[in-house]
């Protein structure tokens, strides 16, 4: 079975397959995303305009239910930050599209009237419908009425009210292996791009199981084997497994670099109310629909996902992220879990970015439109975005527009999209990230927390950043999650025999970081001819002046360092 | 008398006076601007932030009340457009400054507390004064206070509610020869830097008429009577003097280059309701206050200006020119003078720029915050403006801002500033301006609808937009009005016997145009150090794909002749 490109029109409602160009053929993922911008679009076209284009590609490794290696890259040009946006997620979708036979899926056009429409993917080829009946409504509610419709074993990737509006927080949520719409292709605004194509919503009606065919069936194995077993044996698969990335709210509160108040505070007061360990205990003590340890994608060992619940038992979100209790709890004042869950599934439902809308509800709390530490606030606040009052689309544009609006200096945001909950003035390498990476402000683009290095010192990051960079890169287009490294980090030769065995391509031992540079290069090339220059590289002001207690430290890489990353 | 350079700093409140560096001596008004912003700001600075400096720089010829000569540049980093910006006024301003031995007055640092400020400038020197009296007043209220405080032979300029705000449509007002405020330094958002100065007004307390020396006295003042009896002579002279600017909208309309309800058509169909005939007739019929050729600078003898009344003879507004009557007249399909002129007048009040608002206005129209025709609608958003309400704020930070959170594609806008009322896929040379001018959309940079050329044809434009950008950047560096240029345009020399009757120095023929390419010549330096790169001199998308009828043109010049402008 050759993969091939399906192209949905949403102006006339087609959709075709063709073959696979010869120079797309050996990228996937995150690298085959800015290949096929460059390819296909204007750089300088407006983002949600008729040029730009929605795409959807699984990663190199996809298909083969390899632990948490099934992941979907979804990318177009960002409304967010006018550059190449790829936002990866987990869940089902990846795996059905490359079951489906699909490389790449290009949703394409303008559409032609004010109608939303779904797209239906199926071995019978593809075909537009009407969405008119979950148009307005919210992600639960539109999977669930999808699902009845479709049948529970469709993998779907939808938007919310957020997208519908157009918004630039707006993600694209895929079902997770349960049929629970949690898993986010978060950053960027690429949701508004789908809400921009007028398109609700994909079915991907792929019951079977059809796995890609492999070159040396024998060497895919055995180096299956070898990841496999160094992945479960790894210390840190079994922290990922009991504690998700909460465990890392503590380490990064150690390191004086947790969101605070808008970014004004390193450390947080009630670190032990929001941390790893009570976040373990409050699920296990309350037992119900809770699920400390929840696998994403069929397959996965590491399970890092996790289900809150309140203290009845009852659901109130999955995933409750390390990101989101940063952004959402310390960064807005806010310590209860209960809240914090509220709060997140609010935006779920909405089908924002956590990120990005718990930085935007930090930078309304500066100017005064909410205090630090009132969660009821923020939750009225997340009403005037599902309503798309003018408050609601200032803060559903995100970080940077309700600074712009409010004429509020102090936005924590690179390329216009907000910094993750690393503050880059003490975890200084994740600055050099956020700085230069082309996705924007991005910690999943290279993040730096757990390098052997002094974090405070400027002039120690650029290698570091960039080598997690190209790591990073590397995974995104292998469909990798970030935490299969652990295993993939420990056993030689893994990815180069994976990728062997699979498309018997000669790759050599530094098939990893050989990827991401190939990505890099690429999305750095869009980026360029979308008008990117040094001066979109740079920290915001603010915070190469303003101290940040209890470090006191400022970002104070020099702009040289950060011009060299990449040369 | 030597000129000097004032510096006032508004964290230690501290006035001072040095000796202008040599590389600054032969620059003045507009091109002194980005040589200062060269010389002083980090390019890359935040617009709002503390590296950011205001400044005052009168033109080259300004200090001798010669006709239509003595305009104040005013500039920054633009809040609007993230590059250079010099926004030009006539009124006392500069006369004042030059008076007082000021070559520039540059406004810098971070306020320290939350009061506000005035700035007293006088022949004992400058000092900060508080200004909290004066403090959330609109700017007639603000200047009629600081007229009574101050006597009303002092020079002001202000801010109003909108520069308070730091809204990026704010601009800073001036008094006029009679002390009316309403010579407003309109573009890029200046009076939102000055508000992040926390300075709610300068005052030029300079009674006395200390005119400059002439270093060839006979060759200035030979100078001076060819340019006079070329102006007065000239029969457009006439038609400013008797119609103002409003004069344009008969001939705009004809080209099918007006702006119609947020520039979907380029005809009106009540032309002849807001023409310059209708205009002056009104006038005159009405009487009282009301006044059709109204000096802004002492000593003009075109007198463009106006003064617009009620039907009982009471002043409504001054002026009423044809840039408010295009974008807040027919482009939100308005056709009463009356409600235009009332709309202007608070527009005025808050200090803002008509264009940006207009245009913001009608991009509201377009996401459904008012019906076009509905001038009512048009006044409750202004008052959401003076209040600051969220759908305030939106509009106060102008059309592309209101895009940006409506999603709305369609925004008259180049660089983040709003187009002006000339569509340019109709002329098409002025669009050339529009796109690479480093000041962002703006007729004054270029306007071309008086040259010899067809408007509609894309290959014809590049040299016309040249020399009109060159022109214009040279009128701006001399101080000099527009419409002086009738009056030089037909006195071969003058210009350069001007210069070198007051200054001594070599300059040749075409001294104008030198003047000119010099001061885009920084512009430029200062933009691309900022980060502009070809991507930032484009038009909106939308305007290259949508037909503007009645022509049914879009703007179609190449991308390769727009980077060709300034090569």
């Amino acid at each position: 079975m050759d993969l091939a490109v399906w192209r949905a029109n949403v102006n006339n409602q087609t959709v075709t397959t063709e073959p696979v160009p010869e120079s797309w053929q050996r990228l996937a993922g995150r690298a085959l995303i800015p290949r096929i911008l460059l390819d296909e679009i204007p750089p300088m076209c407006d983002p949600l305009g008729p040029f730009n284009k929605l795409l959807f590609a699984p990663g190199l490794l996809v298909g083969h239910m390899l632990s948490s290696c099934d992941r979907i890259s979804v990318g177009a040009k960002s409304p967010l930050t006018g550059g190449v946006k790829e936002a990866n997620a987990g869940g089902t979708t990846g795996l059905k599209l490359v079951h489906l036979g699909i490389k790449a899926l290009i949703i394409e056009g303008a559409p032609a009237g004010n109608g939303w429409l779904l797209l239906h993917l199926s071995q019978e080829g593809g075909r537009f419908e009407l969405a008119d009946d979950v148009t307005g409504l919210g992600i639960e509610e539109s999977a669930a009425r999808l699902r009845e419709r479709y049948g529970d074993k469709v993998g779907i990737a939808l938007i919310g009210p957020a997208g519908e509006m157009m918004m630039a927080s707006a993600g694209i949520q895929n079902l997770d292996k349960d049929g629970s719409p949690a898993r986010i292709a978060a950053r960027g605004g690429l949701g508004a791009v789908m809400g921009s194509k007028r398109l609700k919503a994909i079915i991907i009606d792929m019951p079977d199981y059809k796995a890609p065919p492999l070159a040396d069936e024998a060497l895919y194995k055995d180096a299956k084997k070898r990841y496999m077993k160094s992945l479960t044996s790894h210390p840190q698969t079994k922290v990922y497994s009991d504690y998700g990335t909460s465990a890392v709210a503590t380490m990064c509160n150690g390191f004086g670099a947790i969101p605070v108040n808008n970014f004004s505070v390193g450390q947080f007061d009630s670190i032990d109310k929001i941390s790893g360990d009570n976040l373990r205990d409050t699920i296990l003590e309350r037992g119900g629909d809770g699920d400390t340890s929840h696998a994403c994608m069929p397959g996965c060992v590491i399970r890092s996902s996790n289900c809150f619940a309140d203290p009845e038992g009852k659901k109130i979100t999955t995933p409750l992220e390390y990101e989101t209790i940063g952004l959402v709890g310390s960064n807005l004042g806010i310590d209860s879990f209960d809240t914090i869950a509220k709060l997140n599934q609010e935006m779920n439902d909405l089908g924002v970015d956590t990120i990005e809308m718990g930085a935007a509800l930090g930078v309304a709390a500066d100017a005064g439109l909410m205090e630090f530490g009132d969660g009821e606030r923020a939750m009225e606040l997340l009403q005037e975005v599902r309503q798309g009052t003018p408050l609601g689309r200032i803060l559903g544009q995100g970080a940077t527009t309700v600074g712009k609006v409010y004429s509020i200096r102090r936005v924590p945001a690179v390329k216009g999209q907000a910094i993750s909950a690393y503050d880059p003035r003490a975890i200084k390498g994740t600055g050099v990230t956020y700085a230069t990476s082309p996705q924007g402000a991005d910690h999943t683009a290279g993040l730096t927390i757990r390098a052997k290095v002094d974090h405070l010192d400027p002039m120690a990051q650029v290698e570091v950043s960039r080598t997690a960079q190209f790591n990073m890169a590397g995974y995104d287009t292998l469909g990798a999650c970030v935490f299969s490294g652990f295993g993939y980090a420990t056993a030689p030769g893994a990815i180069r025999d994976l990728i062997r065995g699979q498309y018997g391509w000669d790759i050599g031992e530094d098939a990893l970081q050989a990827l991401g540079r190939e990505t890099l290069a690429l999305e750095r090339a869009f980026n360029k001819a979308a008008g990117f220059t040094a001066a979109d590289d740079r920290l915001p002001e603010w915070m190469t002046t303003e101290p940040l207690p209890p470090t006191n430290a400022v970002f104070d890489v020099p702009a040289e360092e950060l011009d060299r990353v990449f040369d």
